[in-house]
């Protein structure tokens, strides 16, 4: 940490400063200048909070200079993780990794034609909502369990891997037997409970950044997972909300550079839910990978204008189908490949 | 709901959008304009997403045109709603209603000292946490259940009530014999399995506006409690995620008048965490009762330089004191008391 | 300035960012840590970037230390800018000034009524614009030279001062005749040629903040016009840009007691363009004063039903009158007074 | 336009309502429902306030149903907009346009050196400040007339055509004689009394979206300089304002197939500003084309960690023309060509 006083702070002012840092466990270098005195604390104590010192007297502003990240930092692996499914699936190698499906399951049939559809694309997901997190009590709420069972049948079915949402700690147990990925939603990207009990499974989780989290915090928020021992984790970029309404969200696509700098962590653009206009996904697919991503999560329907839930965002089949065979094109300029 | 199509929109589109308005249950009024044709729709169908509309061919536009919340709507309980606790305390009354204490539970000796400074200032309710959300895993987390039997014995000993923070479900049973008020933090505010069962409890919610949460979705998710049944609910208004830096959140003070008039529930103010600096708590508590809030929830620490938690915007007890004395000559101005 | 190294950083980065900084003008300190090296800058070099610090080999991050104003920092005149106009008016004392009028000059009439009624309530300032910035080019432009006019002929008539808006520095020598302080929009924040020319003028101004500048913006640009002699400067909060739609701006009301505590200037709220209708305009103007606003400039038209701009934000004559008599029972709980 | 009314609206406010919608030269229709009567106004009225039906007493909303903006919109030129340049080079064809070249015009040596690499990587447009918009008044302002003699000297030499920014009216006419387009920053955007001048100028212009500005905003400033008659016009997304830190501002990539959809006139990336970190440039660049962009503009300094202004975001040579080639790789996906 770094504390930089005021030109107007006393020796008073920068004596208790220093005595703070001091009982923190900080060994304290000072520099005084002919205007400002700084004031660098070396060492690393478990427990500081930086916003502490920016309010004492005297003191201009104080910055922390270390990572508030370990496991989640880049230099922890600097190689990059890779998770290699069962079935051979790796996400985070040269491959970039498709995952699609409707936003709910809603019946077996729906399910199964979704299904038969995403794995003809080239997906080696299939996504959909057992649970779904719904702002208002009174819209569609998930089929629970029963999704679970179906999206498991139809996943075997057309040999694909299954991802599904966990809204809550009760869920974990239940839907083990079911499911390959634990998709963690921007809404609880911050259930703390839930994330330390994700971090003691064996199962890998995606993990999607909140609706307005910074960087740091979808960091320090896969630190929670990655702490409790479960190091087979995804991030997933799907949209912030700004002041631009044109959009669902604004999706944020320099994040996905800026956490494969960050991060040794595969990082996933949702470009769904990232814009939430169907026309409006293929660009931004085809910019993620661009951008970097290690694969992609996004909605198709087989029938989009009946859907249960999330409509207006799923892709027609057709396409997705279409789609995919751009990325195949666009991403060896990037050095990947798409199967 | 209302749709406008586009001057361009063929009369294949128009029937196409009839027929799916006519589906979902709406009858639908046509009006042909010159250049626009806009279909209204009359009736109020369970479920229905507009954004579905948004992208149908030709279409310009769709409106919902009816609140998507029932029970939270001012309409609701026009006179509005008056929370009573056994000691006589009234929330949602003429009094302003003041809740201060430290961020965390750290000891015996720090909350009891906290409670009697508090109680001395004219606060009715003693705040404090015992189960803490941190952004890190390597943050305090709080003492639990000893925490929170702390919190009763010292509020029992001072005369006041408790409010404190609920994370899990889990924790719900825990903590009913010790607390009057579950709040529900900034980063729960769409768990939506906790509000769900927050609906089912007997004992009073303060929901927390969560950090990018519009005004309508607060709403939606009071809908989530209410429809359970527990209609003791008050709002809180705590800052919100803005670009500007300068402070913690930028807090929303036009967000009170705005509920005020939207819903009947009770609107706190909590300027600790709105801004995040010690010094700016004063100001802001003071705009907040200027614009009509019924209470406010503010941090306060015996020694806050010390606090295991947001010490930053904890104030100190004389500021505090300084603060309710202000409290009390600006009440009446604006036709409310303050103990 | 600081930079802090990043723990794998090699001596040789070390060695070349110690050589960017001494060329700049630095002298450099150096802490070695067991994890990270630290570089103090010491000095105060006229040009550098700290953004090109931050992207260096090595580097984890750079601070600046230094205020980049100086004339618009709280330092530079401890005791606070007071601006007195030749009729004893002053802004920046005890009393809390009130400004309010329409926001367009639409005719003699209409701009001799608003001023009585103005005058009556107890504001000392008459506002209405003569030139207009409209987003759309099909927007009512304004009344150009014949508005000023008739400004300055009613604000005589009615004792009252004129503030109206400045939007190209060819309407500066047109309007020195008829206005007492020139106002500069929110969308001109930056028009930095603009701001260079009111610096040499020996009229006061008053900046409205950007509707997504930074507190430190809003400074930088107040430094503009100081910089160039003219220290009769106020600045003004008038509600910024956020994600939510329940009202037009998001007023952040935090920004007053902020400045204050920053800068020298005098602090005013603009509740009208703060939250952009009418009857959320009382709570915010009493919010801006609990909050520390040296005054407030308003919108009030004498049939707001009819205004050709901005008539959902403007105040009934009634409501302006009513706001004034609760402001002159406030001020005083936060030692100030409205006359 | 249309006028929900609220559940609770009586007769007399329908028609005041309907009265008012009269006044401003609409034919009402109304539709009433069991619970909401619904008035659509049919004809297009010049000026009308949407917000003003808002506020009125009553009224649950109002929505404007026509595009507020004409001559930009789409429908006015569904085959898109072409630029011609004298020497051929086609802004708005098939070709992905690119500009590059320094922030600032240093040197007749720097500029000179630039426009060679420029030129060498394949862009058609050199680009460089000669008038710098800086928030600070200390830092660099740019070397005025002199700079833009140099650039039309060294893009003659090297077959460029040059694009600079023009902050205010007094430079067009300076400017006129060296320049090939003129760029209007994002500062400017509503500078409206410029974009009018700009109307009136045969030459084309960049209009670059403001940093919060919304994309309806960015339409309506477009159709300020094409009311005025000049259709040769541009756009640009450089990054808005958002609350993540990591980047200078948030790229919003969605914003390019929003405009392709919403207008006929080019859109362009600038991924330099977007996000300000010279490493994350070609990931963004190559997005940005992903996504549909008509060019892109972007920053290149044959020196940038001396550069006078913008460094940290400016590329080293080399990068420049490794991303000019997987440009050429990457455009074909989309149906494109660099040359």
């Amino acid at each position: 940490m770094i504390v930089a006083m005021q030109d107007t702070a006393t020796e008073e002012h920068i004596q208790l400063v220093i005595e703070r840092m001091v009982e923190l466990g900080f060994r304290v270098h000072r520099t005084t200048g002919a205007a400002q005195t700084i004031l660098a604390g070396v060492g690393t104590p478990e427990h500081f909070d930086v916003a502490e010192f920016k309010v004492l007297a005297g003191v201009h502003d104080a910055y922390r200079i270390s990572s508030p990240y370990k496991l989640a930092g880049r230099n922890f692996r600097p190689e990059g993780t890779k998770i290699t499914f069962p079935n051979g699936v790796v996400v985070g190698g040269k491959e970039v990794v498709i995952m699609a499906g409707p936003c709910s399951v809603e019946s077996r049939e729906q399910i199964l034609d979704s299904a038969k559809k995403v794995a003809a694309a080239g997906a080696k997901f299939l996504r959909g909502g057992a649970y779904k997190p719904r702002s208002s009590p009174y819209s569609f709420q998930g089929m629970g369990v029963e999704g679970l069972k179906l999206l498991r049948e139809v996943a075997d079915e057309t040999g694909l891997l299954v991802i599904t949402e966990v809204m809550e700690i009760s869920q974990i147990e239940v839907m083990l037997p079911y499911i390959d990925v634990f998709q963690i939603g921007a809404r609880n990207m911050q259930n703390f409970n839930l994330l330390r009990e994700l971090g003691h499974v064996r199962k890998p989780c995606l993990l999607k950044r909140g609706i307005s989290a910074t960087i740091e915090e979808v960091l320090l928020s896969a630190e929670y997972i990655l702490s409790g021992g479960n190091y087979d984790l995804m991030l997933c970029e799907r949209g912030i909300r700004t002041y631009e309404t044109a959009t669902r969200n604004t999706m944020d696509i320099s994040a996905i550079p800026v956490l494969k700098k960050l991060t040794h962590l595969p990082v996933l653009g949702d470009p769904s839910h990232g814009v939430g206009i169907r026309d409006l996904v293929p660009p931004m697919a085809l910019a993620s990978v661009a951008a970097g991503a290690d694969g992609l999560l996004m909605e198709m329907h087989p029938n989009p204008d009946k859907a249960m839930s999330d409509g207006a965002q799923s892709m027609y089949p057709e396409q997705l189908e279409k789609l995919v065979a751009q990325l195949r094109q666009l991403a060896p300029v990037v050095g990947r490949t798409v199967a």
